[in-house]
C-alpha cells in the first residue's frame, strides 16, 4: 500500500470503531453489500478495523434479480470483496410487491441479511447507509405526513442492525472505494425517475440546496436526529402510561402522551403499524376528547374502534367481512 | 346578500369561533391586515362572527413602506375592511435590517400590531396564515436544521396570538373574498425569487407535490402539529428538571430531555435564542458527556460555555472583547 491514509478513509474507519465500540474480539459481522459505492466502501473500511479487532466479517450480496444482469453485478462484487480479503456469498432473494417495488427490494434484502446473521451467529449485521440517504429518508417520510415518527430517519444503531456511514456523504464513501481501488456499480435504479427516492434525489434536493443555500442534507439529518431522540423519550414515556382505556385517564394526558397510548392501543388490538398514520390517530384522539356520538372509526389492518360508556373500545373484524 | 352560504365561507366561520372559543361577550379582537386575500378573508369572516357574539373587531393594516405605492395599498385595504363594517387603520412601520429582510419586515408588523393590540385593551391578535403558510415554514425550518423547534411550524394558539386559518388553503381564502365580494392586492413579494419563502412557494413546493404525489402541504402541517406537540411536552419536562449545571446529572437525562436542559441553562446565561442552534447544543452535550479537556465553547450572544471540574460553566463575555 503505502502513502498517506486518505483522510475520508480514516474517518470511515472511526466511524466503524465508533458504531460498533460495544463488540468485543471475536464478534462476528455480517455486512450487506450491493457492488455499490456505499456498500463496498463499508465493506473496505471495516475488513481493515476487524482485522485489527480481530473480528470476523462476512458480506452477504444480494441479488434481487430485478435487473437483467443483476447475476453479474452480484458476482463482480463478491470478487471485488475477496481483494479485500472479506469471504463473502452471494444470496438470490424473491422480491414480492407489499408496499411497492422499493419497499419489497428493502424487506427482501433486509430478510436476507438476518438470515444470514442467524447461520453465521453474527452479534451485529452492518448497513452502508449515509448522511445522504438519512435526507431522502426524512423527505419521503414527511410526504407520508405521519408525524415525527416518520421523519425520525435511521438509527445508527438499532438493536443488531448497525449504520456507521450515516455521517459519511455518498460522495465520500466513493473517494473511499478510489482510495482503496475498487471500481463500484451504479444502479440505474439510483437515477430512475420511475422511483420516489431518485426523484428525491435528483430533482428534490437539487432545488432545495439551491433555495435554502446548501447544507440541507446535513440539516435533515441533524433534525432526524433530533427528532428521533424526542420520539425515543415519548415513547418510553408512553409505554409507562401503561394501557388505559377509559376516556378519564386518556383525557388527562398531554397530546403527545395521548397520541402515543392510543397509537399503542391501536397495535395491541391488532391495527398494522406500518399503515397506521395520523388520520387514524386523530379520529381515536377525537373519540377521547370530542365525543358526541360519532361512528365507530375503521383502522388498517380489520380494527375498528369506538366508545362504550366512559371506555375507548376496540373490535377485530372478522376477515372476509 | 341572498343565496346559499359558500361552503369554505362556513368553514372560515366555524375557524374563527373554534379558535376563539374562550372569548366571552365583549371580548375585543385586532386583527392584522395587509390587503391580501388570507387577511382580507379573515376580517370578513371574523366581521361576521364578531358581530354575532358581541366581539369588537379592529383591524390594523401595516404598511412596511417596502414598495413603491404600498401607501395606496393600504388605503385601499382599510377601504374594504370598511365595507365590511370593520374598524381599521393604517399604521406605517419602520422596517429594520435584524435577521433579513423578511424576518425584518414580519417583527415590525408584529410589534405594531402588539402595539394597537396594547391601545385598544384587545383580548386576541388574529393573524391570516393558512395550511400553506405553515408548510412553506416547516420547509424553511428544515433548512435551519434545528431540529423540532424549528419544524414546529406556528400555533394556532399562544397567549394573545390566533390564527383561525391554519388549517384553511390559501385558496381557500381567495374563494372567502369572491364570496364576499372584495378584492384583494396579490404582493409581488409572493413571488419574487429575492425571497426564499417565495421560492419554496414557486419552486420547492411544486417539484415535492409531484414527486410525492400531492397532499404535501397537508403532510407538513400535520407533521408540525404533532412535532409542536411533542416539543411542549418536552418542554414542560425540561423545565421540571431545573438547573442542574453537574455533568453527572447532566448525564444521565435522556438525550431528548438533556438537549433541551442544556437550552435552557444557555439562554439563563445570556446565550440569544435566535441563533442558538443544533450545532451549539451538540458542543455543550460533548462538554458533558465526551470530556476529554476540549476548549471552551463559544455561544451566540456573548456567552462561553467550559467545564469546572464535574460542573458546566458559563461565562459572559463583556461587551468588546
Amino acid at each position: 500500500m503505502g502513502g498517506a491514509l486518505d483522510p475520508v478513509v480514516a474517518a470511515g474507519r472511526n466511524q466503524v470503531r465508533r458504531v460498533l465500540a460495544d463488540l468485543g474480539a471475536g464478534s462476528r459481522l455480517v455486512v450487506g453489500a450491493s457492488g455499490g459505492a456505499d456498500s463496498l466502501a463499508l465493506a473496505a473500511v471495516t475488513a481493515f478495523v476487524a482485522s485489527r479487532e480481530s473480528w470476523s466479517l462476512h458480506a452477504v450480496v444480494v441479488d434481487h434479480g430485478l435487473q437483467a444482469g443483476s447475476r453479474e453485478v452480484a458476482a463482480v462484487a463478491a470478487d471485488q470483496l475477496a481483494t479485500l480479503g472479506v469471504d463473502a456469498e452471494v444470496v438470490t432473494v424473491e422480491v414480492g410487491t407489499d408496499g411497492g417495488p422499493e419497499a419489497a427490494a428493502r424487506a427482501a434484502r433486509l430478510a436476507a441479511l438476518a438470515d444470514a446473521a442467524g447461520r453465521t451467529d453474527a452479534d451485529a449485521i452492518l448497513l452502508a447507509h449515509t448522511l445522504d440517504d438519512q435526507a431522502e429518508t426524512v423527505l419521503l417520510g414527511l410526504g407520508r405526513g405521519s408525524g415525527p415518527r416518520s421523519i425520525a430517519g435511521m438509527a445508527e444503531r438499532d438493536g443488531p442492525w448497525r449504520r456507521p456511514f450515516l455521517t459519511l456523504r455518498r460522495a465520500d464513501t466513493e473517494q473511499i472505494c478510489r482510495a482503496s481501488g475498487l471500481t463500484w456499480w451504479v444502479d440505474p435504479h439510483n437515477s430512475d425517475p420511475a422511483y420516489r427516492r431518485s426523484r428525491i434525489r435528483t430533482e428534490v434536493m437539487p432545488v432545495l440546496e439551491d433555495v435554502l443555500d446548501g447544507g440541507v442534507a446535513g440539516a435533515l439529518a441533524r433534525t432526524a436526529d433530533q427528532v428521533r431522540a424526542d420520539n425515543d423519550l415519548l415513547d418510553d414515556l408512553a409505554a409507562q402510561v401503561g394501557e388505559p382505556h377509559d376516556v378519564r385517564t386518556l383525557g388527562s394526558l398531554p397530546p403527545a402522551l395521548r397520541s402515543r397510548v392510543l397509537r399503542r392501543a391501536a397495535l395491541a388490538a391488532g391495527a398494522d403499524p406500518s399503515a397506521l398514520g395520523a388520520v387514524h390517530l386523530a379520529g381515536l384522539d377525537r373519540l377521547v376528547t370530542s365525543w358526541r356520538g360519532q361512528q365507530r372509526i375503521e383502522l388498517p389492518g380489520g380494527v375498528s374502534a369506538g366508545r362504550t360508556g366512559p371506555s375507548l373500545t376496540f373490535t377485530t373484524t372478522p376477515v372476509g367481512q
